[in-house]
This record gives structure tokens, sequence and C-alpha cells, in this order.
């Protein structure tokens, strides 16, 4: 089986292609490197060492025992991505090859038009390419957990039954996204279930919680290891808490830290979207998965943390709570379903403590690396002072 | 007061500038002519005579009194935009300048793209001129009731309470729109949505119906009509219609024709409109309107031209069932709101067979130009056929 992955130099792209590899699938891969050069605009970098891709691709042939095929260029560009399709007539693509901060598309006007853009007209393209070139592959979509905020109500996977004024029907739930780069990725999901309508393309949307982790169990090879960024602009919350500990920095939630969100290990990440390509929806089929371990406040990971880190150490961790750089509920009802993936047979490990012994251990490692990108790890990044030209 | 009028070249833009003078604002206009060129590309012309933007200025001032200040260039630009701001400090804002045709943007992955990208960064760069230039200002965004699509219970106007699982919420009624188009309106919608709840910004987001008509009341003068399309990328049903029935064609509703849609005369959009912008919301509001006269089914509507063409000829105007290009349902429920604009004052006319006895009176006498069209008045684009390079 065929299995393209594009963004495959991403901090799961390059994970996944592992799996992949070690399952058997022939992968490949397509990246810009959009996320090395605008990580490196914000003067930060991977704490743990990426090679080049041309290094990458030695080591991957070496350490699996297979090639993967790399193209290099950009989604966006729709002759790219044909050429790809008729080159290798992939069964699965995995669209993991969008602008993946949200800090970043909160920059400014600029950020937020390029991230509108690259979005959605990467997955627009890919449908197209998929209908075009071959209507029954898999488009395996990396959505957000975050296209639904936080309603006051119970959060389905995808759909809804609606009871209105006394009529029922079954309809999308609606999405209320918290900065301009989930709201692309809720355009895409509209656009995505709009191609399945008028197509009736194979795809699964993946609502994905934060991702944290320095690896999966593929990953002994350091020269194998995938990117792992713990500034304000590319890093995510639990990433960064464990790497600020590392630094002797205080960790730091923002505003009252008790925002909920979901989150699962890289490791679980790798697992679900594997699932997803082993047990694929019905030919015709737009299928939501919640993809999640367990949901956290910020508070609880932020503790958990620190005394992780202190028993791993002796040494304390400091919570210092900053203002918050968003505009977000900070106490709110949070309770997403996610059952199909369980259905599918993912088994959610919850196992946070154990995941923060490895990712801490990991860091260690790498400690001045850490303490060296200690100025990019504060946030910055306002929503409320986003501007224009 | 001064009010700028996006897209003023256009069928309502065009229409608006003349209302708004016409009740003493200061009216300030941009259009790239976008539509202008498109029409032309895919063959067709309006059927009303309409002369280059300099002579329309001329016959501006001198009908109604006072210039329209014109600004050449694409929204899309934010330069563009946020020199304008600079230059005129608008109070309230028209934003009328995107991509408006759902054919076009089925057309293929081209023009698909070039929707989403003009009409999605025509609004974000008009937020954030908004935001840096003038938080003030009232944003009049013109959506469409396609974006709701046709659900199995009542629409509510842009929000609803919600009832699941034994909690509530008020949330953003699910939206399930019909084209590629439709959908960049949806998405406009949620960045509006999200501009709001970030930086309190007063929005009013028109959900309009279907708009038919050649004119106004203003509009005595043939120098100031607006621009009238029948074709099947550009025209709308109703006026296609009529057009048919004036050029000795069959009457063509795509598909069954029991699809329906609220409409309202151009009359009344430029009603609503005028009510949208002296009837504001609050300050730090988003607020939605549904924006539509009646709705009909597209057979009633057929049948109606037919009936209203005979009456005033005494020939018979034939009513011929084409194959649906679209992809939407042609039986279905539809029971969508529309009470706010009458709360604030609009009195839908429901004067269809009215409407229609002027429509056809004005084509009559550019019958030739309606029969020169009839190549392209027939359904071309398929939403089925709809392919990328």
């Amino acid at each position: 089986m065929r299995v393209l992955v594009l963004g495959v130099d991403g901090y799961i792209g390059w994970a996944l292609a592992q799996r992949l590899a070690h399952r058997g699938y022939d992968v490949y891969g397509a990246d810009n490197f959009f996320t090395r050069r605008r990580v490196k605009e914000v003067g930060s970098d991977s704490v743990l060492p990426i090679p080049s891709i041309g290094k990458r691709l030695i080591d991957f042939k070496k350490f699996y025992g297979r090639e993967l095929k790399f193209f290099r260029g950009n989604v966006s560009d729709p002759g790219f991505l044909y050429r790809i399709f008729r080159d290798i007539e992939p069964d699965v693509v995995y669209h993991l090859a969008e602008q993946r901060s949200a800090p970043y598309s909160m920059l400014g006007l600029k950020q937020a038009n390029e991230t509108m853009v690259t979005n959605i007209v990467s997955t627009l393209n890919l449908i197209y390419a998929a209908k075009d070139m071959n209507p029954d592959v898999h488009i395996i979509k990396l959505g957000t957990m975050g296209e639904y905020g936080t309603p006051n109500i119970d959060i389905p996977e995808g759909f809804f039954e609606v009871n209105f004024r006394g009529r029922k029907d079954i309809l999308p739930f609606p999405r209320n996204a918290g900065s301009w780069y989930h709201w692309t990725k809720v355009h895409d999901s509209n656009n995505l279930m709009f191609a399945n309508r008028l197509w009736k393309l194979k795809i699964t949307d993946v609502m994905q919680g934060v991702v944290y982790g320095t690896g999966t169990k593929e990953i002994e090879n350091s020269h194998l290891y995938t990117r792992f960024d713990i500034d304000e602009v590319w890093g995510t919350a639990l990433n960064r808490f464990a790497a600020q500990a590392v630094a002797g920095l205080p960790i730091t939630p923002y505003g009252k830290g008790n925002q909920k969100r979901g989150f699962l290990s890289l490791e679980d990440s790798i697992t679900c979207l594997t699932i997803a390509l082993e047990k694929p929806p019905d030919d015709g089929e737009y299928r939501v998965l919640n993809q999640f371990d367990q949901y956290y406040s910020i508070n609880e990971l932020a503790e958990t943390t620190g005394e992780v880190y202190r028993e791993m150490t002796g040494r304390p961790a400091k919570i210092e709570h900053v203002p918050n750089p968003r505009v977000e509920s900070e106490d709110h009802y949070y309770s997403p379903d996610h059952k199909k993936l369980q259905d599918l047979g993912y088994k959610p490990s919850g196992e946070l403590r154990n995941d923060l012994r490895k990712i801490i251990g990991d860091l260690m490692e790498y400690k001045e690396k850490c303490v060296e990108l200690r100025n990019v790890v504060m946030p910055r990044t306002s929503w409320r002072d986003s501007s224009g030209l």
C-alpha cells in the first residue's frame, strides 16, 4: 500500500513516516520546510537536533531497510501535488502540510492571510487531486480539537442530532475556534465535508488534541529524532512546560490556567493516525474522529510537570501564571466525546506521569539547548495586539 | 456620515451608492472591475448597458449633485484598503467586493482557489483595517442565505439555543453551503464572528437571499443603470427566467424545481442594506440578519414568470426542466426566519408579479441583447464535473 505523507519533515510527519515504514507500508513524503524556516525566523530551533532531509532519508533507509521517496515542494501549488499523484498513485494521503501554529497566525495580518491561504488552498488542491486522479484515495486530514472551542455542552464527534422547534436533523456541530490558525482548520473541515457531498471522496478528518512528547517507540536512534519545539510560537503547552522545568525556568500557565484541552502523546497520536488508515471509513464516507487521550486543565499539567521534575531531580519547579496572551475562556465546561477511535481499537494510555518522565529525561540531555532558548519561551504574541501593516 | 462601498461597480453596489447619495450620505467607492472582466470571459455581458466607471461617476454627480470619490484597486491588497481608510476615515463600510458567482467558483480548481483566496483575504484585510484604523467603524458584510443550506429544521438568524444531553448553549447555527462560493461566505462569517470576539468590532453580517430586478426607485436615468446578468455563470434564477421569456427561449428550472430559496427585489435589498446602516448594531455587537422578502420554489418562480409574460405579451412562455448542474436537494424542508429586519422597519413587499412586470418591461427594450446572449444562458457549469489542472 502506497502512503503519502504531506508535511513529512514535521513533528508528527517524521514520526508517522517511521511508524508506517515499521508496519511495512511504502512511504512517500513531501515537504517545503516551512516550519524549519519559520522557527528560525523567531530565533528558535528544535531542541532535539534534527539533521537535514538528505541525512534523514539516508538514516531512514539504513534503519527501516526501505527508501522513503521524497518530493520537495509546496502543496499549495496544485501542479506539485498533481505530479506526485501521477508519479506514485497513492492509496492513502495524510495531509499534515499546513501552517500549524496558532500564535504565528496571530502575529499580524500578513501571517493571518498567509495561514488562511496556505492551509485552505492546500486542502482544496488535495481535494481536486484526489477527485481528478484517484477518487478512491483515503484522505486523512489533520484538524484540531480547537475547532470546537469550548461550548457549554458536550462536544460530539463532528455531527450531532439537533432538536429545534419540534423538528430534528443531524447537522455539523457548530465550530467556534480561537485563532486564525484554528479557524483555517474549521474552513478545511467544511470544505472537506462539501467535497465528500459532491464527489463521495473517502475522508477521515481528525480533530486532534494537543500533542506532547519527544518521540515514539520506533525512534531509538538519535539520527531519527523528530523535531521538538518549545518557543512561544511553535511549541505547545506541555512540551514547553517540561522544557521550562529542565531549563530551571518557571512553568508558565497562561492566565488562570483553568482552560481545559484534550491532550495525547506523540506515541498515541501516531497510533491513532495509523488506526485511521488501517480501519478506514466506508467508501464515500466523511468521518470525523476526536483524537486525544485525556483532557486536563492547564494547571493540572503545570503541576504534574513540576511534580515529576521534582521526583526526578530533587529540585522544585516554580509555577508562575502569566497574563494570558490569548482571548479565551479561562473557566468553562469541557466534555468532548472520544469514542470512535476507541471503538476502532485505540486504548488511551493515560500515562501522563510516565510520558513526562520520558520527556524530561530526554530533555535533560539537551538542557543547554533549553537554557539557550529561554528568551523565546515566554509569550509575546498577543491576540489583542495583532495588527496589520 | 462617510460611507464606503467596496464593490461599488457591481449589481448591488452601484444601486446602493445611488440610494446612499439620495439619502444624503457622503459616498465613497472602490472596485477592481473583476465582475466586468469575468463576465466578458464567459462570452456574456450585462443586458442593461452600463457605461465605464468614468462616465458613471460624471452622471452620478450630475444626477445626485454630489461626487462619489472612487478608488480603483483590489480589496485583497491590504495596502490599497489601508490607504482608503487613511484617506477617508469611513464611518460605515459595505463589503460587496467579493467574487459573487457560485457557478464561477465551480468551474474548476483555479476558480475555486481564486474565490477562496479573494473572498477570505478581502474580509480579513477589512477586519484588520477596521481594527487598526477605526475600531468604531460599522462593517456591513454581504453574506448569503445559501450559507445555511437546507436543513430539516427552521433556520434562525445566525445563532440558536441548543439543548444537548441535558445542557444548553447559544451557538452559531451550523452552516452547510452548496458551492465553493457559498462556503467562502461561511468562512467569512466565521472570521467576522471571531474578529468581533477578539476586538469587539461592530459588524452586520447579511445573509441575503437571491436578488432580482432591473433597478430601484432612484434609477430613472438609463445612464445610471446597474448591471443585469442573465448568463448561467453570472445571472441568477429569476432574472434569467425573465430574460429567457423575453428572448423567446424556454424558462429552465434546474432539476425538479422544488428547491426553495429566499428571494428579494433589488429595491428591497437596497432598502434592507440602508436599514442595516441606519439601525446599526450596538457597539461591539456581531449581528446576523436574514435578508429576503419571501421564499419560493424555483417552479413557482418559473410559472409566475411565464404567466406574467403571457399577460403582458399574449404569448406563452414554455417551461423546460433541465438536468440539474448542481449537487443539491430538490425536495426539502425550508423555513428560514426573517424577523430582525422587519423589527427594524423593513416591510417585505411581496410584490413578485409587479416586480416581474417591471423586469420584463425593462428587458423588452433590450430584447435583442437577450436574444444575442441565448447561448450563454443554458447551464454548462457542472458541480459534478468540476476539475483541476
